[in-house]
């Protein structure tokens, strides 16, 4: 059951990067909808469907030493009624290390429930170190 | 202005993966929401967005003689009045090549328009080739 209620996808996403920083399960699991359908990505990781699956690979994240710090920027949101897609860029730094990890590019899904906002997809995947020049001859993307 | 109308997200999906296939720079650009908000990244690439500067990416890879054959796979749908988010695995095959690249984990977030439904959001990254076992010590996962 769950103890929150979110007023907004922005609360649960503020949620979100608390739990992951105090790496805090209870909180993290808060922040999910109880639901099949919910898919967290990792960057480089594969695709974790379900709540339960989800729980998982967060417990064994969080029972990790490692501790991060998460500084969110470029945050574009479209916002409906039920639903509202947020797309950001995670800046982390792992405690411990003199500078920030690469830029993490993500998309995270939230859904209105009958208990308030959710978390419904979590997307992160790595990115380049800075956005490219349109006319630059970047990487080969195969698509 | 766009000319064709998607009467569903899975006639949306259905166009966006026929007009990569084809290289079909117009088709490509119906299926995307005409807006600021969209956002395209492919694996291992930045975030792309807004209408323009997605144009100008698809542009710049149906440039390439590469070509590209798309087979989907694991597709978890959640569908509301107004969005549609589709979680699925692509296996692209680059043609000439003898075998499938490893699977790409896909979001495509589909938003019903004044003109139908468009693509939203198409967020794309590189997956292992095979789900990991919940037991398994997986690769170190920092977030």
């Amino acid at each position: 059951m769950k103890r929150t209620t979110f007023a907004s996808a922005q609360d649960v996403e503020q949620a979100f990067y608390e739990a992951l920083e105090r790496a805090d399960l209870d909180t993290m699991m808060e922040v999910w909808a109880d639901d099949e359908e919910v898919v967290c990505i990792h960057p480089s990781g594969p695709r974790l469907a379900g709540y339960e699956r989800v729980r998982e690979n967060w417990a064994q994240i969080f029972a990790s030493p490692q501790r991060l710090q998460v500084r969110t920027s470029d945050l574009s949101v479209v916002q409906g009624m039920m639903f509202a897609i947020h797309n950001l860029l995670e800046n982390i730094t792992v405690v411990g290390e003199p500078r920030a990890r690469p830029p993490v590019a993500v998309t995270n899904v939230y859904v209105r429930t009958s208990s308030g906002w959710r978390m419904l997809v979590h997307h992160a995947s790595h990115a380049p170190g800075a956005p490219p020049e349109p006319a630059a001859e970047g990487p080969k993307i195969l698509h």
